[in-house]
């Protein structure tokens, strides 16, 4: 059934098929329209998707010569846990909408790549078989539910599965309007189904009195507030890092909770249109939480100067969105593994263009803004 | 006979016909060209115009996250009038030229959706019969005219027919050089009129000398001053509304004659080319009136960002013209009352993922700019 | 012969011609090629021609509301001549190239429209019977000539001919680089003669040393020198202004020195690419030269709100250029007095709408910058 | 064999290829793809590619009118060598991509317009052979070798032939990620040899383990550093020129070093993208270093204008690097003479038009930044 949407996967790469964007072309020709809208398309006008690209193509990298950097290497360390590159597959539903083996093959291609990844609760997998899949750092993304029990129970099965880490995405409480998608038509196929997720209780049936809201009264009712973080900070040991701050404010704020980390993020351009791009927005958080406190960037990230640029700025860690999924829908587990690898390359290459041999050596004095 | 010139109206709005800006492309195929470029157009080159939009897309919306929205809502009160949401409907001149219901479609929809409009002047249909056709809020736009005892007798019928406040228009003294609508070829159809002004007086006829100017010494001899203004306000007891402000020190003296309210607006771009955006002139003009002066927006306006980035700026209301006469050329009442609804549902979804569940919560601290 | 050249020219002004630009894309049309790139071309790469309308769209007129505009016309005086607006048709050579009559067309329209004109050196009619054609202001534009001896008669010429003012232009000692007219390998045609240059004292024969070089000591060796110009200033009792400045230091040099006025120019961004636009340069040399001092801006004016813009900048009259011999090749004389009706009506509409009277109401707190 | 790969070059200059971005266009016509794609390419995105160009474009001069330029001339002295123009051309390996005469041509060139040349280490013709083809002032661009004594060899060899000074390139350890030339698959045909590196000794194999980079220790281990800088100003009683600066930082130690001379440049754009343009960072450079410093600026010069820019800038010289290439695939040593002629004549013009009879007047106050 999933075999039949997508009858041809490449089996090795082509020539032309260099880079992280060039998957999104070749992806166009693998997926079905709607899909394809649905995936590489965002919010409203697509202001905020377009600024996360080129507020990062705005940047300079102001390279030092005739540095050594024969010692050079890309390791790091956050949150105790050790990392071969600063890249990270970001959280991504519902992988079969891409390829029939979805989150198994991205995990696969982490593992293979040495990348850490993020694991949704709204993968088409389970997520034991996508962490019996990855020798890589798992960590888990979570979305609050309506039944505390209920979110309790995620938590724990995510632990037992050996995620290190609860990544509670907070901005999208709602889904935002994405006008391209609806105009493509999709919806989800029967068959891409969030697993995890069978045994969720089903929400209490609310009637609207004519002077309510369906968005207001409706939605938000179940919308997750500070108060529902303070409640799960109670209910597991792992690092929580949450996922979505955008405003200074709110990073100090979740700092101060005790919060393990942030993810700078707009969801990649996919819930409010005319949000600033993370990129922009990341000195001006990591100035509110001084060093010391893990900060991720989400939002835009394509190539290796990107992730150099996105250290450069105040991130430990870079996610990877939509190129992923890409690159699992044009060749599955071989195409991850290969974005993976040319990413890596290409943050390499950069370092040793721009003369700073490690991670720790790429601060802001490297960019021109 | 106005039919014969629309043959065509959906009944239904299509899957891809999800926002403002849709409507302007399917009323490209619902008007003959003539007709869609005299609405589509603006003055000389369009550069205000263009510019009503792009400003308001170079905003940002900062958001805060995981705040309560479970008490919000769109409802705010500008003159003592309750309104469902900040959203109007623009007085739009001689709606037949879109379809043959105009102005009763227009009104039946905004009664549908809760939605205040505003009348023209020149309404093509009468200002009674659109009066009774909604429940919301209605106000009406004026044009001061040659002669005095005339416009009090508007005046008097816009009471009668239950019109709650009085909207002068003092931007357009002149028609501005409309040159897309000029190439098009465009002029009023036989068959569309303004209703309303059957029994007006006929303008003396005027004979120039060399030395005179049509412009000033003809067109502009009908147009208002100040001392009209002052004169007005005598004339009725309904809050008067001075549309057309740009000018911060023009508004600090409209407020100081006693004026209700202010539309900060360059009529649509369609008068004089090169003013700058309303957005942009929005907060000056706040800031010369002061908070509790009601200031409307209007220009441009065509997401629910949009209206929410314009209230952030100042604004108490906003106007919605052309995507109006796009809907209602599309589909009638029925596109009218989609467009209004996907206006506040994108008004909604803003103020949720912003974290501002009330109107009063949009300050200017949610903008980046 | 000529009349070969251009077989086709409009009787009637059709409907969608309706301001300057729209005389551009007709005159493509009217003109063959080769010529049609030499006149809508500029140097080098054109930066600075582009540039010239790019900055004037930049700029922001501020209206105000409500002022009484009957009294208001578009006269000014300038030089002690009186002039019906502040609008006059630049010094464009060889207009025969671009229809028969050539500058004949041109002076019978400007006198029609009571429009003030340049004539060119490079006059392809005679500089007498061009002056018997007009009843307005007209001013002789000169080229420094080789021979002081033969530079004083065409200024007894010109004198004894009625032209009440010198413009000496000074930006063009050599051609610039046009790279778009080489391309089309344009040369004059022969029927297309300086006629007024006839007895012109031919130039002597130079022979370079290897080290030398052509542009040098070549082409340099003719060219005006502020020398040339105190030796002018003996020769005539003319006005005399000065075409082509853009350094305040050259302009307040210019005015120590007693020269009566300066023309604000880049050439039409014909000559060298790169520089800034005159619209830009203007209120610096307005700022180095204090009030009462005539400036003429000149380069890229095409609209009623470009002059609005110019005048408020610190222009006292504003040149035409290319526009009139788009409308020249597209309908003879019958198109340059149309065109200089749409430019007049557009600044009186302009002034109505901004609420500026009189030419010298327009201050530069009329924009916004 | 060559031949066979470029059948065609033009024996005359077409009317319409007037300007170095001409020479472009033809290329394009004149190369097969991939070598084509390879040398118009950049690295990655290609974002400092463009903006070596889009940066010289921003820059506008101010001229001074009036000047006396008949003594004027494009005569310089750099490192006590005398230069007919500050034009140089850069050293771009492997000419017989482009034309089987490969840098015999361009040597020849040079010559009949006495315009400095450079010469690649990675030269497709020997060394002594191009040295032997012209008068013209002949620099060596040296790579570093793995093995220092080969790296001796060589610059003996350069003093042997010549040249009279040395240009270490030190901005391409490695070369970057140039996609686009992988995207067209090029690679060097067999025929196309670094013939002067015949008896190079063959790199150690290298063995990498896992937790090891094919970058940092495979590729980076190789790479100069200041110490063999140091060890290279034992070796040669030639003046050092370092290639490849943009940090002021890096340009102050090269100084303090007793490095000779710098050149401003990205390397075309070819190596790691998004540094800035060599165009922008030049002013900071002359800043650090200061006066009596030779500086070289190379990326994007195309036009007289642009090199007028650089030296007001700050640059003593400049390299002009693709467009000789382009021009030698056009047309041989023809065309790359012709490309030199138009680009010295824009140069004089420039500066006649400019007021600037010199290179020494050409100073920052000619410009508007």
């Amino acid at each position: 059934m999933t075999q039949a949407r997508y009858p041809k996967f490449l089996t090795a790469i082509p020539q032309d098929l260099v880079c992280a964007s060039d998957y999104a072309l070749y992806a166009k020709q693998h997926l079905p329209d709607d899909i394809y809208q649905y995936i590489v398309g965002g919010g409203g006008d697509e202001i905020t998707l377009r600024r996360n690209r080129s507020k990062l193509d705005d940047l300079l990298i102001l390279p030092r010569v005739l540095q050594d950097c024969t010692q050079g290497g890309t390791h790091t360390t956050v949150l105790g846990q050790h990392f071969r590159s600063p890249i990270m597959l970001a959280p991504v539903a519902f992988q079969t909408l891409a390829h029939p083996d979805g989150e198994l093959a991205t995990a696969e291609a982490a593992s293979l790549l040495e990348t850490g990844l993020v694991v949704s609760t709204l993968a088409s997998q389970t997520w034991q078989d996508i962490a019996d899949k990855t020798q890589s750092n798992k960590w888990f993304q979570l979305y609050l539910q309506e039944s505390r029990d209920f979110t309790s129970s995620l938590i724990k099965r995510a632990e037992q599965a050996g995620y290190t880490a609860l990544v509670v995405t907070i901005d999208a409480p709602l889904h935002g309007i994405r006008n391209r998608a609806q105009r493509a038509g999709f919806v989800l196929p029967d068959d891409v189904v969030a697993v995890n997720l069978a045994d969720r209780p089903p929400l209490p049936r609310k009637v609207f009195d004519p002077s309510e809201s369906v968005v207001f009264q409706g939605m938000m009712s179940e919308a997750p507030t500070w108060q529902d973080i303070e409640w799960l900070q109670q209910q597991t040991e792992l690092p929580i890092i949450l996922k979505g701050i955008l405003s200074p404010q709110d990073a100090l704020h979740a700092k101060q909770l005790g919060i393990d980390g942030l993810v700078v993020s707009n969801h990649g351009g996919r819930t409010l249109d005319c949000m600033p791009s993370a990129i922009e927005q990341l000195p001006h958080i990591r100035h509110a939480v001084g060093d010391n406190f893990p900060l991720i960037m989400d939002g835009g990230i394509e190539r290796g100067t990107d992730v150099f640029k996105a250290i450069a700025q105040g991130a430990d860690l870079v996610w990877v969105g939509r190129p992923q999924i890409y690159a699992l829908a044009v060749a599955g587990a071989l195409g991850v593994a290969h974005l993976l690898r040319v990413l890596r390359e290409e943050l390499e290459v950069t370092m040793s263009l721009a003369g700073t041999p490690t991670i720790a050596d790429i601060t802001d004095e490297m960019l021109i803004k």
